[in-house]
């Protein structure tokens, strides 16, 4: 059996006023699954060897649609085993069921002889994501497979637009330990919404793909306001508001809510700043008595990649 | 009294998705307007010599408010005197308004030395819009003024971004002779309008940024659907999704409502497509007993510029 360790990034979907269609690659933070395929054999195994907790049974496991999607397109019997070496911790609202599904079905590409787009991976990666939140996004899959910033354009048919990041370009997330379900975090929106936000939300949806085309940082911090979606769901943090007065005082070019919660994430354009802001997120926490782990780097133009051991 | 020939453009605004928020120029059509100032004296005059009936009355005219509005931030007495030689159609839905008070406020500006940035010129012309529509708005004082495609990302503070367009990008354009006022175009629209509905057009307009900002002419066609107005809008132009599918079998990338009609403008990757469509879209309305003027020709950089005579 061939194997190979793959790493594949964590990702902060929604970026504010991107709401379900856009995404972004993060640095030195993600999980490394080894994958192994044996052509003209059958079966798969997803071991957990990670030390984080995850479902025991193989089809609660995130990778296993992602891999059957793929598998069912190959159209060819292969035998694939997997061992999660390293996890993010579930519920951080940074992408962690994305980068496993994403490393996963990317080193089984990678161990086939690249039958498949990269695109093509992005979509039997988002099946692992209807596993958990009942429907197949990539917001996180798209960037965690491709790199830097991922625009959804549409599902049907399915159009994915990559763009690169600016290179001094930092993010500070914080993931305190609140339990914030994906699905609880749907059902405070609204079904409908006023046609003048929705203009004010695609203007600056725009603003903020001008501002990654153009490596316009400054743009991008200008258009980073979510008008829909941020107004229901920060009740779900303690002192939303305060917090966030706090991070902009540290330089932040814009804060909002990491996915659908409950991390936070704030960019910069210098990694100090990013610094600051996190030790400001985790005091912010920690002062409601509220634990919390914190992650800052540099926002990435790499997405899933083979492990050089 | 020093003066200056000045050409401003037509326009596009919407461009489907991009409700409110973007808009495009148009090479080869628009307004020449002669514009004269005099240091350190007093007035205002507006003659119209374009052989097009416009109001007689000094405050009716478009160019007033934003002339006004120039002045008002310039804050230093000027006489100024302008006679429009030639005037798109009103009522075209490519910017006829916007084109006369781009063009004013940009000779001025010239003529007074630059006192303004280009940015500026668009929040002066936009005065002359809000005497119209009753609301000040730049998606087509933007690119009269400035070229290009360009994003308003919002208003309050007043932000706008330019994008270059791809080099072989055409248009075609037919105005029916109907009429449809901007205030019944905006009284048939939803007040509230689904979420699901918004994200889909918010990914397009995202989609859309990024083709221009690509220069990738696919990307933009894809995206160029609206998902939320159109289907309000097309009542007003007779068998419009027959006219739609017409365009769509010449060639066209995309085809939707010119500003908020009755016009209706289409894009081409060359030429001969934007001819075969526009003779497609003046035989689709001759067949139902009406007439149309048709517009065909590059989309464009070049926003108001100096006439050399």
């Amino acid at each position: 059996m061939k194997r190979m360790k793959i790493f594949a990034p964590g990702t902060v979907a929604n970026l504010g006023c991107g709401f379900d269609v856009m995404g972004l690659t993060l640095d030195g933070v993600g999980d490394v699954l080894e994958v192994g395929v044996e052509p003209d054999a059958e079966g798969l195994s997803v071991r957990n060897e990670s030390g984080v907790s995850l479902p025991a049974d193989l089809e609660a496991n995130v990778v296993t649609p992602a891999l059957r999607a793929l598998l069912a397109a190959y159209a060819r019997p292969v035998r694939v085993e997997v061992a999660i070496l390293r996890k993010i911790v579930p519920g951080s609202g940074i992408g962690s069921s994305a980068a496993s599904s994403a490393a996963a079905v990317y080193g089984v590409n990678e161990l086939l002889g690249r039958p498949f787009s990269p695109e093509r991976l992005v979509e039997f990666a988002m099946q692992g994501e209807a596993l958990l939140g009942g429907v197949a996004h990539a917001d996180n899959v798209g960037p965690a497979l491709l790199g830097g910033v991922v625009l959804i354009r549409g599902y049907e048919p399915f159009d994915i637009v990559r763009l690169p990041v600016p290179d001094n370009f930092f993010y500070a997330v914080v993931h305190p330990d609140i339990v914030v379900s994906t699905k609880e975090a749907r059902a405070v929106l609204p079904r409908e919404i006023p046609l003048t936000q929705a203009v004010r939300q695609w203007g600056n949806v725009g603003g903020l793909v001008a501002g990654f085309a153009l490596r316009d940082v400054s743009l991008i911090g200008r258009s980073m306001h979510d008008a829909v979606v941020e107004p229901y769901r920060k009740g779900f943090i303690p002192d939303y508001d305060q917090l966030k007065d706090s991070v902009l005082a540290q330089g932040a070019l814009a804060m909002n809510i990491a996915g659908s919660g409950p991390s936070v994430f704030a960019l910069a354009s210098d990694y100090a700043a990013a610094e600051r802001i996190v030790a400001v997120m985790k005091r912010h926490f920690a002062d409601r008595g509220i634990g919390s782990r914190t992650y800052a780097g540099r926002v990435s133009n790499a997405g899933a990649r083979v492990v050089e051991s």
